[in-house]
């Protein structure tokens, strides 16, 4: 009686794959800092994450382009420099990409989705670029994408936006989320430094790279970004879609002034969503005070979401490092373990809404965009001058909170400095191209965006 | 042939049971501020929540005690007096408990998990009391209980800690976990108020409770403490195992003398794991300026967890609330929904460890904590009184770090204000003993615990 035979069988196979998943094993492509802090993890967890789990998850192979050997600690897992063994690997479960960039970690990551693996990454950069695309493959091969550590390192905070705010229409995300530029602003608020002079020493104390460009310039914190608004909001982003201005262009003399007006400088990425449409940017802003996000200090993250039921949520932590990214890679690898063992793959949606429901929406240009001012006007002290700022200002009603005027030399250059009320970017430009054309004005205006009030 | 039958049937059963379970029906016990936070959550977000996640998930029956109808945007919603309608519904899969208290809540949820049912509370009292009862009996009967409203009202922690932060032995937990106490203490620091002025206008405001003893006294903090401490540590403990001090004897003389000090005083829950025995404590603290913990104002929370992979990592948000209180009862509705939906009830651990690891563990004696302490001496302004304050500290090896003396008034009290460096609370109570003893001393000292440097 075959059918009866095949039946048993199919049922039986059910509980073959349910036993021989309580062994979950793992390949790792890439041991730089983050890939060696993830085997590190994995090893000095093993026993408790059993405990907490009833799995045993292993770290089996490493792909490593130069490693010769792995150190004496990791004795037993095998070491080739072929991603391919890793991806083809016909007992490895799950394949950890942490090798960054684009290329070749695309076409790896892509490989190991066709081989039928799950994959973890804690690449922002290729996510934001070719997520479409890695989602699609994977959601097409029923295999699932963990990518907890691309954004805020060891922060648990893509699983509380995906899983914890999962009743919520979030209608804002700001965040600081590059560890190198808040370090650099915060030493440039406290010891009055110039950029260039921190970098460099940052860039000593390994605090950032030989390129600081995508740090410095806003480009990671715009990756990061477009994942989260591809989460929050169900929505096709990439960063080439969001407005992006870097910290180089800070000079000390505005972070002083920030004090003044009980603010401190911070790299921001800045998201609110207007429905239709939706405002993505990041920018150099000055944060009042009284808001969290003004507190998080040196090389820590933080993301502080406004849900519509939820209200204010912020999560904090480390952006970045060995261990702590090492952390949220492995809370990745548990998740899809655990949908493993219970055979619920994907339980959860990669990107928290199904795949039809990710839209295309449109992403306000930033003329669009209204918000709080500061501006820095260098202009000779003569009589008249502040009248005929303000006169330009009001016409483009552009209104003003309050004004620091430093120095008295006549004849001299002096700052001119100002808090606006909340004004139309396209206003501001207009305005300050009619201001900085004043005869009176010896530089171009500095214009730093602010927090608006809550 | 029966057997081919039996296995077609078996198998066409399993999908069955998926199919019907793309639907997943919610009872509520309760209708209060939280009740009817989560229906008008589960009504707002549907159909989000069936974009997230292919699942339609209705709230059916609501038990509520006295209400004689629902408000109209719930027509649909079944209503009845009799809780155990609720319970044993056979369309219904979670039953929510939102009464509070340990009796009846206690009985309601131990009859839902006896019929089947997965629960979902936001009852800390019950589950701090009571967890160990409850939580065996879930396991025992195979169903899911979720409590992430129970610590921290919306912000979505549990999860975080239970999931995000899975490959971590949690070495610290400190947590503003009251928000009335915050509130509180916010004003008082803000406007320089007395405790019973601000509690008084507090209750008139709807900020604090007729009766805010659990509040202000620091035991719902102890509740919310014990929760957290469970799954962190995998150990058993109830909040009477919790040493516990309130705020009602804040003096705002004492709140100027931390500002002088460049600190903030909050009701902190502050654990210590010690691996044998940990530490757990719910005290007024002077918390550093510089610590993320004193820029927590009014009625927000938030939890600081150490771990030995991610380092430090904070969650902030509104502690409690209506619709903020919801969305965190809604989260855990839909992660059960969602192994429901995919038969992987269990997926997750409800305590985070397997009911095998959690273990009993020794709570330090307070008399073996250490800490640095504030002080507030009062004294006759004599000579020779702080050279006598000075040995005793000094012979029970107590170091002081800083010391203010206000006012000068030959034979009349005087506040001799101090700040010690880390000691240990035997030798604090011996020495303080000793100090009040002194002739000089007019009053007896206050001690406030501070927060040590990380």
């Amino acid at each position: 009686m075959p059918l009866e035979i095949l039946l048993i069988l199919l049922i039986l196979l059910q509980y073959t794959f349910i036993m021989k998943h309580l062994n979950v094993d793992v390949g790792l492509i890439g041991f730089g800092t983050v890939g060696s802090g993830l085997a590190e993890v994995l090893l000095s967890q093993q026993e408790r994450l059993q405990q907490r789990s009833g799995l045993l998850v292993r770290l089996t192979k490493v792909a490593a382009r130069s490693a010769k050997e792995l150190p004496a600690r990791f004795a037993g897992i095998a070491l080739t420099n072929d991603a391919t063994e890793v991806i083809n690997d016909p007992d490895i479960d799950i394949v950890v990409e942490l090798i960054g960039g684009i290329e070749p970690a695309k076409t790896f990551v892509l490989e190991a989705i066709a081989a039928g693996k799950h994959v973890v990454t804690a690449n922002k950069a290729l996510l934001s670029q070719e997520g479409k695309e890695i989602f699609a493959a994977a959601a097409a091969k029923g295999v699932e994408v963990g990518f907890e550590a691309s954004v805020g390192g060891g922060i648990p905070l893509i699983k509380g936006l995906k899983e914890g705010l999962v009743a919520n229409n979030i209608l804002s995300i700001m965040g600081i989320l590059n560890g190198t530029a808040n370090y650099i602003l915060t030493r440039m608020t406290d010891e009055g430094s110039a950029f260039a002079d921190v970098l460099k020493d940052a860039q000593e104390l390994g605090f950032a790279e030989a390129d600081p460009t995508y740090d410095v310039e806003g480009i990671d914190t715009a990756h990061k970004l477009a994942i989260l608004m591809t989460m929050a909001y169900g929505m096709n982003i990439t960063h080439k879609e969001i407005v992006t201005q870097g910290i180089s262009g800070i000079e000390p003399i505005d972070i002083d002034f920030a004090r003044e007006f009980g603010c401190r400088i911070k790299l921001l990425a800045i998201s609110q969503n207007h429905g239709e449409h939706v405002e993505a940017r990041v920018h150099p802003t000055m944060v009042p005070n009284s808001h969290l996000l003004a507190s998080i200090s040196g090389p820590y993250n933080a993301v502080h979401f406004s849900g519509d039921m939820v209200g204010n949520v912020l999560f904090y932590g480390q952006g970045a490092g060995k261990l702590p990214t090492g952390s949220a890679v492995a809370a990745d690898v548990m998740d899809i373990a655990r949908d493993i063992a219970a055979g619920s793959v994907g339980r959860v949606p990669s990107l928290s809404y199904l795949p039809e429901h990710i839209q295309d929406r449109g992403v306000t240009p930033l003329d669009q965009v209204s918000c709080p001012y500061y501006f820095r006007i260098t202009a000779l002290d003569k009589p008249g001058v502040l009248a005929a700022v303000a006169e330009v200002l009001s016409r483009h009603s552009i209104s003003i909170e309050s004004v620091i005027q430093k120095g008295r030399e006549e004849n001299e250059p002096v700052a001119i400095v100002m808090q606006t009320h909340t004004a139309a970017e396209s206003a501001v430009s207009a305005a300050l191209a009619e201001i900085d054309a004043l005869e009176a004005i010896t530089a171009p205006t500095v214009k730093i965006r602010m927090l608006g009030e809550e």
